[in-house]
C-alpha cells in the first residue's frame, strides 16, 4: 500500500506503528466479526470487555507489573494526573510530598499539589541550567515523612531521562512516564504509581495508564470528585464510567504489535541504537551540538541545535519539506528536537541523518 | 461494500453515521495529504488545527449556539462534569444550587454536587415512580438565590425527555444532553451551560461537549483542579492540555454529516419519526407496553416490557440472534430498550417493528 507516509518526529500525539494502523483500518466498519466498529460499542459488551481485558493482561505482561499493581485506563491525560496524585496520595490537606522539578512537566505537577497541601516540597530543581540535566540522587532532599516522591521519568521538552530511578526508602516514588512508557523494561516495583499520557508510545491521545500498587489505593482528601479517585476506578476496573474505548483498543493492537516484534527487551534493544546514531553524529557534528548533558540523554527526545537560531529555523522548515516533520524544537529551549518513539521506523533516523549531514555540508 | 453490520440499539457507546466510518476508514493512514493518521499528529498542527476549528464552526452553525457561549472539548464524561458544574459555578463552598432528579444519572450529578456545598438543594425528583415520567414546571420548587439549576434534559435508562424547557428566571439553567444532543433544535440562550457526553449522538466515547455562557466563565471555588476549571479551557481554546484528538476528528465528520442530511431540522424529523413508529406500535400492541408515560417519551431511548419477566429476557436473546444487538433495558427499569439516536437508520426501526410483531405472534 502506497500511502505516502512521511516521517513524523512529533513530540506527542506522535507516530503509530503502520502495522497497527493498517489493523485499524481494516476493521474499522466491523470488529471481529461483531457487525459494528470498536468505536459504536457498548463498553459492557463482551466483544469490548474482551478487548480492555487483554490490553491489561498485555500491559502486564510486557511490562512485568508484579501481582499487587493495579492496571487503570483514564481520562485528562497527565495534566490530570497532577491533581489525582496528591488528592489520592496525601495522608492530609496538610500532607508532605516531595517533589524532583526536572522539567516543564515535573514543574507543573509541584505546581499543581500545592493547591492541596502547603507542604509541597522541593526536593531538587535543575531549573537554573535551564533543565538540560536532571538531578543526582545526592541532590536529592527527601524526607521519610513524605506521602510520596513525585518525579518525571523523562523530559520531552529538554530531551532528558533519569539514568537511575531514585532511592526513596519506604516513601512511595510516584513517576510521570508519559514519554517513556514501554520504551524500555523498568523495575515497576520500584515505584508505588506509575502514570503515563498514552499520546507518545501507546495509543492515539484521550487515554491516560495508571500502574498503582494496591496499598496506595485508599480513601482521598474530602471534596476530591470522584472521577479524580483512584479506588473509583480500581473497584471498577476502569469502567465507573464509560472509558474511552477506542483508544484502548489502540493501546491493545499497539502491546500485540510489541509482543511481535519481541518484546521490550528487542524494543529497548531497537531504541538505543536510534538513539545512539544521533548522539554520535551529535558528538562529533562541527555544526550541531546536543542540548541535554551526556549522563541525563533521552532515547525518545533528541534535543540539539546550532549556534545561530536563524540556521536552526532553516533546518526545521527545510527538513519539514523533506518529509521530515515537526522537527522544531519546544519554544523554552529552542534549536530542534527528534522526537524517536518506538513507531519511528530505523529507516526515519537513517533519512534525518542523512538530511543533517547534508545540511552541515550546505551551511 | 458488504460489512455484515448490524442493527445496533445500545444506549451508548452506539451507532456512527456509515458514510462517517466509511470515511474514517479511507482516511487512517494519510489524513488529507498530511502523510500521518488524524491519531499521530500533534495537536498544534496546522492539520489539527483546522480539524477542531472546524468542529466547533460546524456546532455553532449546526445547534445555532450564539455568539456569548463558548463550545469546548474536554475529557471525562458527564461523570467529571456532575463535578465540574459545582466547583465552577457554585459562588463559594455554602453556594446553593437547585437539582432536578428525574433519573439516575441527575441523581448522580445531585450527589456529586454535594461534595462541595452543604446547600445543594432538591428541587424536585420522580424516583418514587420510578422515574417514568419527568417532573412538570409546576412541580420544581426553585430558589431564585441559586448558583444554577440542574437537570438533565433527556434519561437514557427510563427513555423520557423534559417536553419543555424549565423557566428558571434569572438562575443559570444547567443541562446534561449527553443522550439528545444534536437530536433535534434547542434554543441554547435558555441555558446558562449545556455538557454532553460524546458517545450517542456525537462522537465515539472519550470527548465530552461543553457549551457555556461567556459570564459563567468565572474563578471555579478554591481547591479546583486546573482541569477541571472551565475557565482554563475556555483560555486555551481547549488545548490546555492534549485534547482527545481522534474523538474530535470523529465529531467534526459526524457534524459534516448532519450538514448533508439537511441539518438539525430534517434530522429531527427523521427522529420523530422513528420514533412514532415504535409508540404508535406499542400503544396499540397486546403484549409489549410503553415505560416512560405519553408525555415525558424520549426519541432517541424507547423502553418498553411485556408482563413476563422470563418473556423479556427471550426477546432479548432472539431479537440479538436476529441482527437487532443491545435491546435489553437497564437493569434498574428492565424490559427492554430501543435506543435509536441519529445514526439509527429507519430501516433498522422497521426492522425491529418487524421483529416485534413476530414476536408478539409467536408468544
Amino acid at each position: 500500500m502506497n500511502t505516502n507516509r512521511i516521517f513524523n518526529f512529533s513530540a506527542g500525539p506522535s507516530m503509530l506503528p503502520l502495522p497497527v494502523l493498517e489493523k485499524a483500518a481494516a476493521e474499522l466498519l466491523n470488529y471481529n466479526g461483531s457487525g459494528m466498529s470498536v468505536m459504536e460499542m457498548s463498553h459492557r459488551s463482551k466483544y469490548f470487555e474482551e478487548i480492555i481485558n487483554s490490553a491489561e493482561a498485555l500491559f502486564r505482561k510486557v511490562l512485568n507489573i508484579p501481582d499487587n499493581y493495579r492496571v487503570l485506563f483514564l481520562q485528562g491525560g497527565a495534566s490530570t494526573q497532577f491533581a489525582m496524585v496528591p488528592l489520592n496520595l496525601l495522608s492530609s490537606a496538610e500532607g508532605t510530598a516531595d517533589y524532583i522539578v526536572s522539567g516543564n512537566f515535573a514543574k507543573k505537577a509541584y505546581e499543581e499539589a500545592q493547591k492541596f497541601s502547603p507542604n509541597i516540597r522541593l526536593a531538587a530543581s535543575t531549573k537554573a541550567e535551564n533543565f538540560v540535566r536532571v538531578p543526582n540522587q545526592d541532590e536529592l532532599q527527601l524526607s521519610a515523612e513524605a506521602d510520596y516522591v513525585h518525579m518525571c521519568f523523562n523530559n520531552t521538552i529538554f530531551g532528558t531521562k533519569f539514568p537511575y530511578i531514585p532511592e526513596t526508602g519506604n516513601v512511595p516514588l510516584v513517576a510521570d512516564m508519559s514519554s517513556c512508557i514501554l520504551s524500555e523494561p523498568v523495575d515497576v516495583s520500584r515505584f508505588g504509581l506509575i502514570y503515563a499520557g498514552a499520546q507518545k508510545n501507546v495509543a492515539p491521545a484521550g487515554v491516560t495508564i495508571v500502574i498503582v500498587r494496591d496499598d496506595l489505593l485508599k480513601e482521598p482528601l474530602p471534596g476530591t470528585p470522584t472521577m479524580l479517585t483512584y479506588k473509583t476506578h480500581a473497584e471498577n476496573d476502569s469502567m465507573y464510567n464509560t472509558p474511552p474505548c477506542y483508544p484502548i483498543y489502540i493501546c491493545k493492537l499497539v502491546l500485540e504489535w510489541i509482543e511481535s516484534i519481541g518484546g521490550l527487551e528487542a524494543l529497548a534493544e531497537r531504541n538505543r541504537q536510534k538513539a545512539a546514531k544521533l548522539y554520535d553524529y551529535l558528538d562529533n557534528s562541527q555544526l550541531f551540538k546536543p542540548v541535554a548533558q551526556k549522563e541525563s540523554r533521552s532515547i525518545m527526545n533528541v534535543t540539539f541545535r546550532t549556534d545561530d537560531p536563524e540556521l536552526d529555523a532553516k533546518f526545521a522548515k527545510e527538513s519539514a519539506a523533506a518529509g521530515l516533520s515537526n522537527l522544531k524544537g519546544h519554544r523554552s529551549v529552542g534549536g530542534m528536537r527528534a522526537s524517536i518513539y518506538n513507531a519511528m521506523p530505523e529507516e526515519g533516523v537513517e533519512a534525518l541523518l542523512k538530511f543533517m549531514a547534508e545540511f552541515e555540508k550546505n551551511n
